[in-house]
């Protein structure tokens, strides 16, 4: 989707996620908002919490990477409506991740009133680790 | 997927479509193969027997067209090998197709021994109809 | 779910097919209707358009087949409202079908104003076909 | 499926989570191994980690809990195998957990040699939290 404004900075996001999501601070970060784009890298990749045998970054981690890229995604698009909640991820896991940080890209790929629809490629696009198809449920305008 | 080969043209593999799916003759074609991609249009598309009320294509018909183009594309990469098949496919349905042909890209995301995983846009890239994840199962090559 | 009322029986469902979906007539026959459950047999399991290599039921007729149920539980749940449209269907494919009828029961997890989660298993219960996740979008009042 | 048999034990299964997931100790426990079902508990459901705006469990913490009943349920099967991976996973999210402990029932649909096909709901199964589609890669014996 090429006519998509983001109203919302990394830096807004940012701040909007330490005031609401103490936990992923430190976790995670915004690196990129533009052209339908977000991106979120996962910093803290070697922590032990999220790391499965094998030493690579867990399915479950690699979830939560993938659900927060989608929903600053939409944040970014719609403003800073913290209770947008994910109504549905499907992810094909494909490649063990390296050791190191491991970056989100997600792409909007349809913005209703009601519903976003994201794309969300987890490591190098040309060998992802991870391919998720996140939905995001938008609150009516009178509920947030 | 910058380094993938395929193995047959788009007119090795209307022949094989031909020979063991006579019923998509007539329905779809195949327009491109090449760079980890296939492309395979819907002809047939105002077709009553695809239809839904509202005079748009019928979801299982662009599900059809989905998987399609994701088996062309895996065995444009791993030769005529009708026995693959769809282990998984998860589809979500963003707009309603205009009326006119239809055409599906499939990507290849990942290609292995045993499982290939395929990222499929149904219509304009920009402001997709559809968008499916499939996955299909490669028989051993004893069992081809 | 076990508080749900069904409002249509399945000769309503079955009539209301005929008026809309010419396609499926003597395709798929509606057997059961009641407690959240729809079951709907696909009666031309064998006829060659569709098959596919090895004799069993395609994949997009398995798909078609899901989706019908899914979409005939909804409007047994909140009455004859064709423009109901799927949203998203992730389904896995498991075991070949036997030749001869096969049958899909679709169960309501989720009823909400505007999105139907349903959940539908292809074939025996004990040793499924496959198994689809199915959501549908209800149109609001004022849009049926 | 009627005909499975469990190999490990809901002990077993927890000795080997602490050995090699020290991270879910006291977060999850199994509570029932049997009859082709595992159900795991979240017991730290109301850990600030876990919890998102709104004050209920979290998505990420929802699918984390689905994918460790799946990955219990396909050890209880297979035997202690802790490389097998989930390959894919799709989450419908349908009711917002209420506080306190959730449980997630997993069940098996197809075990094969080298792909197990498992269904996943979350909290109370006539109005369930969340349900998924969980699927994991067994290695060939000769890889554990």
């Amino acid at each position: 989707m090429k006519n998509v404004e983001h109203v919302m900075t990394a830096a807004q996001l940012e701040a909007l996620a330490r005031a609401h999501f103490a936990q992923i601070e430190g976790l995670m970060e915004t690196t990129h908002v533009g052209g339908g784009h977000v991106r979120v890298r996962l910093v803290d990749g070697t922590s032990e919490r999220h790391l499965r045998p094998g030493g690579t970054v867990s399915g479950p981690t690699q979830m939560m990477l993938a659900d927060t890229a989608a929903y600053f995604l939409v944040l970014s698009l719609v403003g800073p409506v913290p209770l947008a909640v994910t109504t549905h991820l499907s992810i094909n896991f494909m490649r063990k991740p390296a050791p190191g940080p491991l970056e989100a890209d997600a792409r909007i790929l349809k913005l209703g009133k009601r519903l976003a629809v994201c794309d969300v490629l987890l490591g190098d696009p040309e060998a992802p680790v991870a391919h998720a198809q996140v939905t995001y449920s938008i609150p009516p305008p009178d509920h947030r």
